[in-house]
């Protein structure tokens, strides 16, 4: 059964492969990206969502922006660790061809509430970014969080210390206060954290198979991805590769089965020294009925199969759709 | 089959309730209680720990100093919080006589070592304070790792906040090196943490049925148990009940299946601000063979049943050894 996907992304290199992903799984209908701010600002994710599904051959594929700052600020800056990560332009400071087409008008917080209406069960919507969107369309429309299928997202970290400091993930961190509201929201929720996409690692060695195939997408996906590689050699030496964050989400939201989840009542620290955690609600401590789903264990053979398999095609330029 | 136990108490009403539960656990081979401080300092809580098994009829008991502060400290004080809620003599302030019999000759630590060598596999080991004793025989004989049966403590806090502050549980909060040791040590533990321990409530219903039986024990264990509840409606009045931290560790210990278990490489962060939080080790993220099983649900109806199944019969004077 075809799942409709709209995915949240902050345009950087591991959004970029999880827009390869998405296209690469005949099992999705994806129809949308909203854009958010991250790892990029706002109109630069949303030039690179543009390029990217453009160049793997999907330009029938919605690009709307969203929220340009977390919800408590005037405006957003790019960290310099944002950009050591992913380069200047978001894709590794990999060249290729803006879009002929621009986004779509309006905004993406409106985009999400038509759409929950549209499709309502049926959609997954996947945010890898900041939450701010979400958030803000549940404050617009709270009813969304009874309507839509699911919401996988990629941040947080509950087993495991945060990458921005010992307690915070970094999409989490750029915006605490918009998901403490998705959290607490009710929405059927599942986290995908860095508890799992740390064992999901790419390597040179498969970056390679794509760019042997010679082809326009394949040494994109291949250069852009070792940029972001070799930032891991210097910020994470110990894991030997890079995390496969924003694709596991995508992932997850076609096969849940890829990971074991944790049920649980979910909630983001917004005051004292641990802003930005990601935590059980205490006050919620064994009540029944968690809306959270967080993932705690992932079956990462499987799962690199498919990632290889599916990012592979589209390098190959085989379209699904 | 019966198990060996000992218990690794800093003897406060908790602890107090803990031991009765020992004692009222036919499948219990309950042999030995070293002591810690933490609730109370060592030499109360040993005081505690004779005089208690001896009114529940359990003079047999082995009970022996262990540790009297933390690892990397010259003392310890008894936190003014620990006194409100386990009151200046640790067991809520009720007077029972002190035991005709004293503590045993040496130190905790050694005899810990030696039960390890004389129940190996057959020993289970349930700290409920401060994991310092542990982390000492550890220090002077790292083989016990490999030969215990396995360590069930009571202690820290994975997917909820800590007690102490946002992420740190008291007993971890005593020493955190000790603890840090003792997680990374390759010893199979078992983490009982506020993560259940606060799904676990007592309420004054339960301790009247003790009082009903008009017995020395019972009296006691009502009394003392509703000092402890009446400590709670202070700190934590949203939970309607006393968390039963210890009993539960000791229930674990003794079947397993009470609780499901996360399989993790687990530490315990001993620097940067969030000194005393227990947390997957991140060096460790998806590396086979994870030591700990951290508790994150409890069949609370089942435990509550069998802990006043259990309580109660000793409460009424009914021996089971």
């Amino acid at each position: 059964m075809a799942r409709t996907l709209i995915l949240d992304l902050d345009t950087g290199i591991d959004d970029s492969l999880a827009i390869a992903y998405a296209i690469g799984s005949p099992e999705a209908n994806f129809v949308a990206i909203t854009g958010t701010y991250g790892n990029v600002d706002v109109d630069q994710g949303v030039r690179n969502s543009l390029a990217v599904t453009e160049l793997l051959g999907r330009d029938d594929i919605d690009v709307v922006a969203g929220v340009p700052h977390a919800l408590e600020r005037d405006g957003f800056d790019v960290l310099e660790i944002s950009q050591f990560i992913h380069g200047r332009n978001g894709i590794g400071d990999v060249e290729i061809p803006d879009a002929t087409r621009g986004a779509c008008a309006g905004d993406g917080v409106d985009y999400l509430i038509a759409a929950v209406e549209r499709f309502g069960h049926d959609l997954v919507y996947v945010p890898t970014g900041p939450l701010t969107t979400l958030a803000e369309a549940l404050r617009r429309k709270p009813e969304i969080a009874g309507s839509i299928g699911r919401v996988v997202l990629m941040g947080g970290a509950l087993t495991v210390p945060g990458n921005v400091n010992a307690w915070t993930e970094a999409n989490i961190g750029q915006d605490p206060d918009a998901a403490n509201e998705v959290f607490r929201s009710g929405i059927p929720l599942t986290m995908i954290g860095l508890d799992v996409t740390l064992q999901t690692l790419l390597t040179y060695e498969h970056t390679r198979v794509w760019r042997d195939l010679d082809t326009a997408a394949g040494r994109f996906l291949a250069d852009m991805t070792d940029y972001y590689i070799r930032a891991y050699e210097t910020t994470s030496p110990h894991l030997g590769g890079c995390g496969l964050h924003d694709p596991l989400a995508v992932a997850v939201a076609l096969d849940p089965s890829l990971v074991t989840t944790l049920p649980l009542h979910m909630s983001v620290d917004v005051t004292g020294p641990t802003r930005g955690r990601t935590i059980g609600n205490p006050e919620k401590i064994g009540a029944p009925h968690p809306t959270c789903e967080v993932a705690v264990g992932v079956d990462v053979e499987r799962f690199l199969d498919m990632f290889m398999t599916r990012i592979s095609a589209v390098a190959a330029g085989e379209k699904t759709a």
